[in-house]
């Protein structure tokens, strides 16, 4: 059986390279820009003040008050040169005239008549920011790779950029799969019980950068699994499947998949829970058959459809992200796979530490709600106590 | 002066309690639910086989074949009831007839004729998840004050929730000041810059759980000013003003604030950079006057607005999330006040590192792009080797 690792990697030389789009950046903060961004001039722009105060040349002599020949508001353009004896009256952002070097703050000036009077002499450059000492026109600002955070959605507006090449959010098509399957707005008969890995798996979408299509419940037949997979494989860069794929007479995902000309490139990891995970592709469409215990198919999720989403996004890294941080408690666990069990980080004196949460591996959803780390325990009899460092795989969420 | 963290106080006490609304909670990951939401059954609603085998009678004798009574899928309800020497063919998920109390895997058994012969006889309850074992009815299953993380999620389509109160996201307006800027669609003339606070603080507003609406650029003039500043203020839980509220000649906003019927509560914290944060209410309406520079102003929106929009949003913790951790560096800063630094995490041996960006707290926004904490350094001389643990406020951001 395939290990943890060796399965992602398997899933994630399937993935084709990102598609990059032209697209405005508004509103797209957490996508990934798919060209080097450049500055089309220099920033400041000019020599700029950064305080309100009085423009000055630091070589002046400054025993007699200087005489203030302009006042030069932000967004202003200074017309008088200064010189010995001068000085502008000056705001902050607004241009250096020709002639100054440096700035004296309101606070350290004393209006004199017509003129005004410094506390000390000016250094050289003063509260100046140089033209071109936050960029260069012609400078990339914004690389190729680099996710649009809000301070990077802040350099692209100062650079004139309203469009760039973003790599595509990825479409994922969702299918459930059990004929004890209701939807959630009805209410469920004898035998049968709500859908909740559909929503689930289109929330975990979302928060992983992708755009969920929820295309329902397929029954337990190979015409109603070929037509409502074919239906999902027809339009989405991820198919993800939840249920069907053990060994089991009813589960009738993998001969179907097969059927509509999916290559399955592994079956099964040894991982728990999660073991009956199905990976497979159709030209670039990558299929994932998820077990239909929601738990389990979150820890899949997260171990796999997540990091094949954020290439897909065009991340360099695609995680998951990991860390290893101190136990808040003991656990104590026998199995023969590694298990990964809900957990919660908590700040710790230095650092967090992380808390196993109650439940386990058992499949109790309601369990996993507070979750915010998968704790890794290896496979045979893992006791650890309160404080020792364990692996963690740290989940993704908007919260 | 305020410390910051007496001004959150101030910020924090003025927040209106959050204001629930009844909305479909799909698409609403991140969301907090207002009130308690109950399980309308059991769950699982029957006593249900946890794998596909045979449901068995753990007391039978196991020393012939026990006879196959009925066929019993996920979905189906059994109609016969399992006597001695009889079992049910059974799969994952299926309802357990009356009589059996055990599920054999189908990997320990062995079809003989009509019946089957098992491997081990099974302890009483094997493979069965007892009906209520998740979860009873009337149980409360996700508690008001929870966040809708995506097991939630799973959790509320699983009781058949499709609509649940839900706070409100917070409606932020978006005004930039200043007579040297112009749109980020137009190219600037002589002494112009352009508008980079408002798409940053739109993607900040975003990342944080609120509605941005940018109200574009006012100009330098009271009435342009009162025109802009009134529309944001009719229509929105939160404003922020960027720019204008230092004490120059030119920074009308704290004036015209006051003519629109705003109450300051403060002006100028204790920090670096961002000193000249101006904090006022107008009702349940709360007004943040930020620094013009885009650093001052994304590491106010750290400390303040995040904080004050979470609250809104009906967390219970508002943040900001904060963590103590070991330097990858060291630093050296002296200065009059606490001092807040772009900063990165890095995985360590155990935990986390946090090492300094270059630029530290000049006004480079670019230098801030790939932040996701603040190193927050005393006021006074402050030199600290590697390895010393720092305290740092976590960025929150969605990638």
């Amino acid at each position: 059986m395939l290990e943890v690792a060796d399965a992602r990697a398997e899933v994630l030389a399937r993935v084709r390279p990102p598609v990059p789009l032209v697209q405005s950046v508004a509103g797209m903060t957490g996508a990934v820009i798919a060209a080097d961004v450049a500055a089309d001039r220099d920033s400041p722009p000019f020599d700029k003040s950064l305080r309100d105060g009085y423009a000055v040349r630091s070589t002046d002599r400054f025993d007699a008050p200087l005489r203030v020949v302009e006042e030069i508001p932000a967004g202003a353009v200074p017309v008088k040169a200064i010189g010995a004896g001068e000085c502008a009256r000056i705001f902050t952002g607004a241009p250096i005239p020709a002639g100054a070097d440096a700035v004296v703050m309101q606070e350290d000036a004393t209006a004199v008549g017509d003129g005004v009077t410094t506390r000390h002499a000016p250094r050289p450059g003063q509260w100046v920011y140089r033209r071109g000492a936050e960029m260069r026109a012609g400078e990339v600002v914004v690389p190729a790779g680099s996710v649009l955070t809000p301070a990077a959605a802040g350099v692209l507006a100062g650079v004139g950029c309203v469009e760039a090449p973003l790599y595509l959010a990825p479409e994922v098509s969702i299918v459930a799969t059990g004929d004890e399957l209701v939807d959630v707005c009805r209410t469920p008969g004898p035998g049968q019980i709500r859908n909740t890995n559909g929503p689930m798996l289109a929330a975990l979408t979302a928060t992983a950068g992708g755009v969920p299509f929820d295309h329902g419940i397929a029954r337990d037949t190979r015409d109603a699994l070929r037509d409502t997979l074919g239906a999902a494989l027809a339009e989405a860069n991820v198919v993800l499947i939840a249920g069907g794929v053990s060994a089991g007479k009813f589960d009738l995902v993998p001969g179907v998949l097969e059927e509509l000309g999916v290559t399955a490139h592994f079956h099964k990891v040894r991982m728990k829970p999660g073991k009956p995970l199905l990976f497979g592709t159709r030209g670039d469409t990558l299929v994932f058959g998820l077990p239909g215990n929601p738990v389990s198919a979150l820890v899949c999720f997260e171990l796999f459809v997540r990091p094949a989403l954020r290439a897909l996004a065009g991340h360099a890294d695609p995680g998951p992200r990991t860390a290893t941080l101190p136990l808040a408690a003991p656990v104590a666990e026998v199995n023969d796979r590694p298990t990964y069990r809900p957990a919660v980080l908590e700040p710790a004196a230095v650092s967090w530490a992380v808390r196993p949460l109650e439940g386990g591996s058992a499949p109790d959803l309601r369990g996993m709600a507070p979750a915010d780390a998968l704790l890794v325990l290896p496979a045979g009899d893992a006791r650890y106590d309160t404080g020792t460092p364990v692996p963690v795989v740290l989940m993704d969420r908007k919260n």
